[in-house]
């Protein structure tokens, strides 16, 4: 068929997108409770994938395509003797993605080319982890969450974002977009004042801290410090996928926000959320005004980024301008093609860069 | 306009699909009471039709498209001198396709540029069949029906089924997938017994043939041979698109589904079935409980199909693996294809295989 | 990812569609009053643009895309000052699209990479009009309304058609088509006369007179002229997309239906359209017999364009025969052609041609 191509259209940009394809790393397939049995389906770097645990608890995760006649597995059932059954001809397949049965045949059922192929995965932190490479042996273990005392509460939340995952952690980590995205929730527009921000780029991660920065307005902000004065502020972004906040307010307050970000396809992106905080306010009093105006926050970063992905495609690509503002986003991406195109980067780290902002 | 390819996708496949494009073949449109006066439309083979009849009854089948500005003639009406009229501008075509009005026009309306492409056409066994090659004399005429006595029973039905005409014939023949997809409703998961199927494939059709075969367990099975025993059991696929069961049981059972599968485009097909059948218990005895079970297995089909045809595409084509328990979806697939190519096939005939199930 | 290419599909044309890409002239964006402050969105030749005011009342059209991080800039506010101002990081533009300040900047914000590309724009006969290139000057003005007097009543109407601007164009100025599609309503299919009709084309309009016409039958007609009799009647085209049709009846009736086409995508337009009119009878009166009459034809043939689009795109393109009745369609097209190729035309204008019609 003919594809009529249109004449009139937004003008094209060269066609860049954000999107590396990092497939050698871990991501958050689901938090650990939303496995039980199983099967569920997650797809991942665009990957379809069913999950399921066997009898002794074993996790598996599978090509979520059954090799006989290409429908998903996850559609099937985990059988009592713990075999991830197909629900087309009730082809059955271990932890492992060896095919252990096939109705009505006679013979051995086993075969090479009835095996699934199987991603590993890893349990930790109340997460499961996917590395997206099959059949492998990963190079690395997971992020690993920091241990902390009993004096921290961890809430966790997930949305699902329609944004790249480099949009994504650019904006999880940006600062400027606060006073006008989120006007009045997270900091407000009125009198500035000049801050330092120092940014310093490892071999894959990257830190900005920022030096001077005092208590934001707005109601979070006067929640979490009624006396004011001068916070300690870290926004990190680690490779391939995890943006974090950690703020520090004297020694009670104290506030780390993890956001895993699992990339489903190129634009379409999981962000578990696990945040560790410790507060001289009681949780129970903060929860009710800190909850709903970090969903909304997040509301309207998933509303701007969805947007904006649209408007992209639209364009036919990014054409990006940043400014030194940008403190984070390009170094993110920096890293993301680094790792992608197996480039070394820079023979001495960190790599640092220290700039003036008003605030 | 710059379309952003996907880096995070599916594996993909090849890219091969079990289409093939045969239009040198007879397809149902409809059944014979469908089209009154008409005009209806249809797509047959990714080809859209208008099918009218004029005053005599003589039936026509022509390209739905108007050629002066291209809109669909469906859009319009038969007049009262039976010429199918455009609705835009009032073109009038006769059952050869030929213009013989164009309103306002001084001058002869017929012009070799004003014909529409027609389609043979026929009306047989109650269906409306129509050859998807426009403008051609047909090579052969449609399949034809048994005729069967007065004891028999004929049932009509008609689905739309987002699969190919492959996947869909595939499925209407296969034997294994009943015990899993249709659970309790066709045949059980219990104690197995082995039969024999014998498959011989001619140059137009392929049948296979069940040995051993006992009645089946379910409410189905039950319901037809209340006695059990030993039943007689075909599958047979007739080019380019009609799958056929029969069952004997006895001499006082017999059923003959036809299923005529009409490609409307790649993966969409309309399937009209008629079931031929004379049983011991009395028609209005058995369709209570028979009609909403056939109903249900069909929708099940359905779900499966349109299930694995997104699946099939989302890998960018099939990746079957076969066991000798498929023993007819290759070989169809090898008649389409030979069809297709115009390749004569084996020198001999019939091809014969032979082997063995666990039931 | 691999497209699964349609094996069976319509047949494909050659892939012609009438579809011209005129950037450098002047189309309707918006009537004058729906732009308050704005800011507001608007599409013109596929391109997004953005249209507010500023404090002195000048009128700005953007590229609706912020040069940091790509969202539109209609999401955003007009400022007190006058600016534009992007919703996500606070950025903001002058109507000359020059950045004026971008939010925690330490230092200048105008800056070549950071200039929003702007569109020439006019404030005419109720209408804003945009030059759909952008940082040019215009090489023409905008078409101008004839002025009248007093007497006229003008009626405004604006309508979303899913077709390409030539044939919405070639449908407001067709006449063969409203004894069809608009049966009843316009002119009736009853006893015909012959008349004559005269095309001359000039450079970048076209004229079509209608000689010995009759009033014409149905609701509206009567109306018009309860008296009868011979009428004078214009069809003409001006480019890029103004289809304007004139009727004369004796010296106390004239109408002048202007349709100010702007093509939004290939094929959706937004057809405005400014009735002026001087009749016999009190346009109370007329109304509300004459508007229910308008929408409906308006309604019929948005109708019919939608699926004439659709059609087209099906069969991969446009296969139109055309006859000495399409008096106005294919010098539409040439006119476009001849502006997107910057093709000088024939020596000699005008072009003309007379044919004889039944009517």
């Amino acid at each position: 068929m003919n594809e009529i191509k249109a004449k009139l259209h937004a003008p094209q940009t060269k066609g860049h997108v954000s999107v590396a394809k990092l497939t050698n790393w871990w991501y958050v397939a689901c938090p650990s409770g939303d496995l039980k049995k199983g099967p569920i389906k997650r797809t991942i770097c665009g990957v379809p994938m069913v999950l399921f645990r066997n009898k002794k608890g074993d996790i598996a995760a599978l090509l979520d395509r059954c090799p006989h006649r290409n429908v998903p597995l996850s559609l099937g059932a985990v059988t009592k003797t713990g075999q991830l059954q197909c629900a087309y001809h009730g082809w059955e397949f271990d932890t492992d993605g060896g095919c252990t049965k096939v109705p009505c045949l006679v013979g051995d059922p086993d075969h090479k080319g009835r095996r699934v192929p199987r991603f590993p995965v890893r349990e930790q932190d109340g997460y499961i982890w996917v590395y997206a490479e099959a059949d492998t042996e990963p190079e690395r273990e997971p992020f690993k969450l920091p241990d902390v005392d009993g004096k921290y509460t961890r809430v966790d939340q997930w949305f699902e974002v329609e944004g790249s995952v480099h949009a994504v952690a650019e904006n999880a980590l940006d600062v400027p977009h606060t006073a006008y995205l989120h006007k009045g929730l997270f900091r407000g527009v009125g009198d500035t004042t000049k801050i330092q921000a120092r940014v310093e780029r490892w071999e894959d991660w990257v830190e900005c801290e920022y030096i001077g920065e005092q208590r934001p307005e707005g109601v979070v902000g006067r929640m979490l410090s009624p006396s004011g004065g001068e916070i300690k502020h870290w926004d990190r972004f680690f490779m391939p996928s995890i943006a974090q906040v950690e703020y520090q307010l004297g020694t009670e307050n104290h506030i780390l926000v993890n956001s895993f970000i699992t990339p489903v396809t190129d634009f379409i992106t999981r962000l578990y959320a696990t945040i560790l905080f410790k507060v001289r306010i009681p949780g129970w009093v903060l929860e009710p005004v800190v909850k709903p105006a970090a969903m909304r926050i997040f509301q309207q970063d998933a509303d701007i980024l969805k947007i904006q992905t649209e408007h992209i495609q639209r364009f036919g690509g990014e054409q990006y301008v940043s400014t030194d503002l940008d403190l984070l986003g390009p170094h993110i991406w920096r890293l993301m093609r680094q790792a992608e195109r197996g480039d070394p980067g820079p023979k001495e780290y960190p790599v640092v860069k220290e700039i003036e902002l008003e605030v």
